[in-house]
């Protein structure tokens, strides 16, 4: 049985400016459950594809994991943001690109126990290249990466983030259905 | 250029159940940098199947998006918990399989700009089945799915769980290149 919760009260207790948590009751059938809240406002990435079909990727350090790890190029939606043009912002920021194609692949949900973060996942090809624009304290190197190989490299496990393992695997797998 | 990060101090600003929450001032080169970091002990999911060819998902309702999502059996770690047996355990407290076979097939960092929380993933066939054993507050109901058409569904984005998509989607590459 699938079981509804209803939020009874919300407490707000940490705004920072990536996250907010909030500790919330809930009611589930005639009982109240305590539930742990980590509210984030989502995010974009974009699968893109040089002509000689290299999955363009970035490789950064990741102060959670304190590694530097290949992704996709990515961003975070300010609150309301439409992601469509936020993916096209960061592909120009990161990778200073423009795309001719530019498509939706879909949405995943990165932990849904207790994080409301969403990602949406953009292909892009047929790509104009021109000047980068990071954020500040970006410090990011662009890596070219044959098709075929980014998919071997997520199977080795030696692609961890899971937007981009996620992103390349769907990709590879719409193409074998071709 | 990669830039590593030095953490200088760390302010505990959150102490849950499921998180923890932590702003830390860190050194970038000649300067310093605030980052807000969400700490999680990491989970471990597993894909198994029946003798049938069919994947085993379950379906339960997440707070955090007020909806039910269909997920492959998954749990979340306990402090320095090995992620070998937790995967076992999870997959006979939810499902109540044992499988005789069970494999690893990587980690995923879900969300690697802020969450230090990691998913491993198991595959697991040849499975006997017994009685499940959920834990209080878990109201979840076993789907079993075609492998093909999990896939699929992953395509058509009715499977929005990243580890989900991403396990699923793991095994259809390993498959497509035998």
């Amino acid at each position: 049985m699938i079981a509804e919760e209803k939020t009874i009260s919300s407490e707000l207790v940490f705004k920072g400016k990536i996250v907010e948590v909030r500790v919330e009751k809930a009611k589930l059938f005639d009982r109240e459950v305590m539930r742990e809240l980590v509210l984030h406002n989502g995010g974009v990435c974009v699968a893109a594809f040089t002509d000689d079909d290299e999955i363009i990727l970035v490789k950064q350090f990741r102060y959670a994991f304190k590694e530097a790890l290949l992704e996709l190029p990515a961003g975070k939606l300010e609150a309301a943001e439409d992601h469509y043009s936020a993916g096209l912002r960061e592909l120009a920021e990161e990778v200073g690109a423009v795309p001719d194609e530019y498509e939706y692949l879909g949405v995943l949900y990165p932990s849904v126990a207790y994080l409301t973060e969403k990602i949406h996942i953009y292909y892009a090809k047929s790509l104009h290249f021109g000047e980068t624009h990071f954020d500040e304290d970006e410090y990011i190197e662009m890596v070219k990466i044959p098709f075929e190989k980014a998919v071997e490299m997520v199977l080795a496990n030696e692609i961890k983030d899971a937007k981009t393992a996620a992103g390349i695997l769907m990709i590879a797998a719409k193409r074998s259905k071709k």
